[in-house]
């Protein structure tokens, strides 16, 4: 007789933990991913900004479960679900069967029908993050090409959203320019680089608290950043950012980092879906209607204390954790149970040396000390990956030496067999969100 | 007054050699190179069989001159060089004037008009590797999606080529089925993996000494890569490879690493040019009718002793550096000196712990003594590059481990701004060739 098949798609967060969290139970779990690797994504920001390279952030799915042999992977886009034989129609290869599922296929880029979004550039997946870099490389060869012709907005960088990614983004870019660059654009004036970091609300980091928020502003002004609060995006072209204030920022780089949805996925699978395609599930995760469907992280929308919770890493994490445990209650007959939240805080940072945490227990920290809670808190994320101590090594060696292939402008080619989701840009997006609030 | 301006083609081991050669001359020099970064070609064929990550093996340009205040980088293709004007027309900006010329363009690969070459995956720049890496991948994704059918070829490997290159990369692809592979796929059954090294002569490695090429190919058929020597390729379809002979052997995969020809820019410069492509220079390695331009590397046809040089890394850099001298001496009104190669010997790996070195001293090593030497001299040219000794230890570090990041198949989108050579295939073509013979 044939073990349970419990299947999961998406390698992201809620994916990772919930396959994890199975791992001694007597069930054969199968993860469906459109790409063969896990994206790491606190730190797209880096490889965006040139700390970091694609490898550095990116985990082989089969790597991951090499020691987990009740695993398998497909790697595969998930067309739909055909409820009635409990299958998975795919991409590649033949339909996947289940007993339980988990959609865990996370979210993607927001723009909110702003007029000319095409011309921004997103940042929510390793594909984004590479495209962005080698944009903003090729912006300052372009101006080296032409050094008597200064051409308006070529050196403007603007970012859409003072979330935490957008303020990393940011704190991140000024940080690239002034460090690094300046030393390889020897001819450039690196004075006409500029970066603009406009947020729709009266201030940045709206969720954490206000001498946060201030610490965040100060550091980012200091730094060198245009800081414009209680800006609303009315449109964008090639050549600039139009405000609905009617303010024109000259600018051929918008990076947006200003709102998430959820991934395509959930349209397309015939259940109740709330604001952003979020797909509703009750209080013990479960899809409505479909026993034995959970639905984790940032497609779903799950019911929190004070309204649905936040598309963070965290949240994907617990989640995950608490529909395999759903199912493992399921198996043994015994009942299912409402998730519970737990808010370990929040952390962005400003760049090296700087960020903000905010932990529950009421303690906020600033500056330096901050810094080295993020970095602590990505080492325990890393090393919860077995066997990820010389990825961390690896890792904390780019980040400090922040010395080479970061900085190459390469393009590769379309991956065999890769096939973008129907409704979706790009291919190769991981499903879940950065544990930050956007 | 300005200082004579010295402009480089390519940005490969014979330009960058080049420079550095005038590191303190009272010159101007100017790097020009389609991509921003030098690949060091010698472990292309590590990226294409997933043990190394592309950034181990491209280094930007412009952080390699850092500390050579003499040099200017642009990142761009030239279209063409105007000799009355003498200046090089490029893609991007301004056109570059030069006052002495070395053109380093390199080569790419020659499929000498076989029937179906379009079919055939080249090995000669980066991109090809990464492209090489993710389609041997992706194969195995495949025929993992669908276990129970067996499609014929699916998980054969054909490679084209028994010189240093093909050797290398028929090595090192049964060591990623047989010790890594074999367990991030546990349902495939590996067997099924095969690679078959196609040569046309009647051994390999033709440039080495019988003794090493027996050694190379016991090694090779003992870690169960089908050598076939005496086989000539006629046609290669999407599904199958067929010899002269008639054999037909059914593959999706056909690597080419059986010839290259000198770069594109070559036919376009109004100068006599020789087999293959390569431009004629005279022995002191000048362009005949162009006094102060030089032709270095693989693009030249260098006269040597027994016939044109071998296009390999170390010609490359010897004439680079000649080039410089000769530069040097006509400032300095001394009169130009023919160039004398200096054979350092020739490697060609195996795999992990096997190698076969000939130096011209005639020691020849086989096995772990040959390998070690080789990974020494990677060491001492890597270190070449001022401040490489944390790439040595982070491409170490990948080399050994073996675990992460290389496997990841991933595409990324195309180089802002990156326009290919109007006759080549590939945007993004390093110059030069890798150190051994092809």
């Amino acid at each position: 007789m044939t073990r349970p098949r419990v299947v999961v798609i998406g390698a992201g967060f809620g994916g990772i933990a919930a396959a994890h969290e199975l791992a001694r139970d007597p069930v054969d779990i199968t993860i469906v991913d459109r790409n063969n690797f896990h994206t790491f994504q606190p730190l797209l920001y880096q490889v965006a900004t040139a700390g970091l390279n694609s490898a550095d952030v990116a985990f082989p799915v089969r790597a991951i479960f090499r020691r987990q042999p009740n695993v398998t992977f497909r790697k595969a886009s998930v067309r739909g679900v055909d409820w009635e034989r409990a299958t998975l129609a795919v991409d590649e290869g033949s339909d996947i069967g289940f007993d339980h599922l988990v959609v865990a296929a996370g979210a993607t880029t927001n723009t909110f029908g702003i007029d000319g979004a095409e011309h921004a550039l997103p940042l929510y997946s390793l594909r984004d993050a590479v495209a962005l870099r080698n944009h903003v490389l090729s912006q300052f060869e372009l101006a080296a090409s032409q050094p008597d012709a200064v051409v308006d907005g070529q050196l403007t960088f603007v970012v859409v959203g003072g979330g935490p990614t957008g303020v990393e983004v940011a704190g991140a870019l000024v940080e690239l320019f002034d460090q690094v660059l300046r030393k390889d654009f020897r001819s450039l004036d690196m004075s006409r680089a500029v970066v603009v970091l406009v947020e729709m609300r009266d201030d940045l980091l709206g969720s954490f608290h206000p001498p946060s928020r201030r610490h965040a502003r100060e550091t980012l002004a200091s730094r060198g950043v245009d800081v414009r609060t209680g800006a609303v995006v009315d449109r964008i072209t090639p050549a600039a950012l139009h405000l609905r204030s009617g303010a024109v920022i000259a600018t051929e780089t918008v990076i947006w980092a200003a709102g998430v949805k959820a991934d395509s996925l959930a349209s397309v699978l015939g259940v109740e879906v709330g604001a952003g395609g979020r797909i509703v599930v009750g209080s013990d995760l479960t899809i409505p209607g479909h026993t034995g469907a959970y639905a984790v992280g940032d497609i779903a929308e799950i019911p929190g204390r004070d309204g649905p919770l936040p598309q963070v890493a965290q949240v994907a994490m617990q989640t995950g954790r608490h529909a395999a445990r759903q199912i493992r209650a399921s198996l043994e007959g015994a009942s299912l149970r409402p998730f519970r939240y737990r808010d370990k805080g929040t952390m962005a940072t400003i760049g090296r040396r700087a960020a903000v945490t905010e932990l529950p227990i009421g303690l906020r920290l600033r500056g330096t000390l901050a810094w080295l809670a993020w970095l602590g808190l990505h080492l325990v994320y890393l090393a919860g990956f077995r066997n990820r101590i010389s990825v961390f090594l690896n890792w904390a060696w780019n980040y400090i030496t922040w010395d080479r292939g970061p900085r190459l402008i390469l393009d590769t080619p379309p991956a065999h067999g890769d096939a973008p989701n129907d409704a979706s840009e790009d291919a190769g997006e991981p499903p879940t969100e950065s544990q930050r609030n956007r």
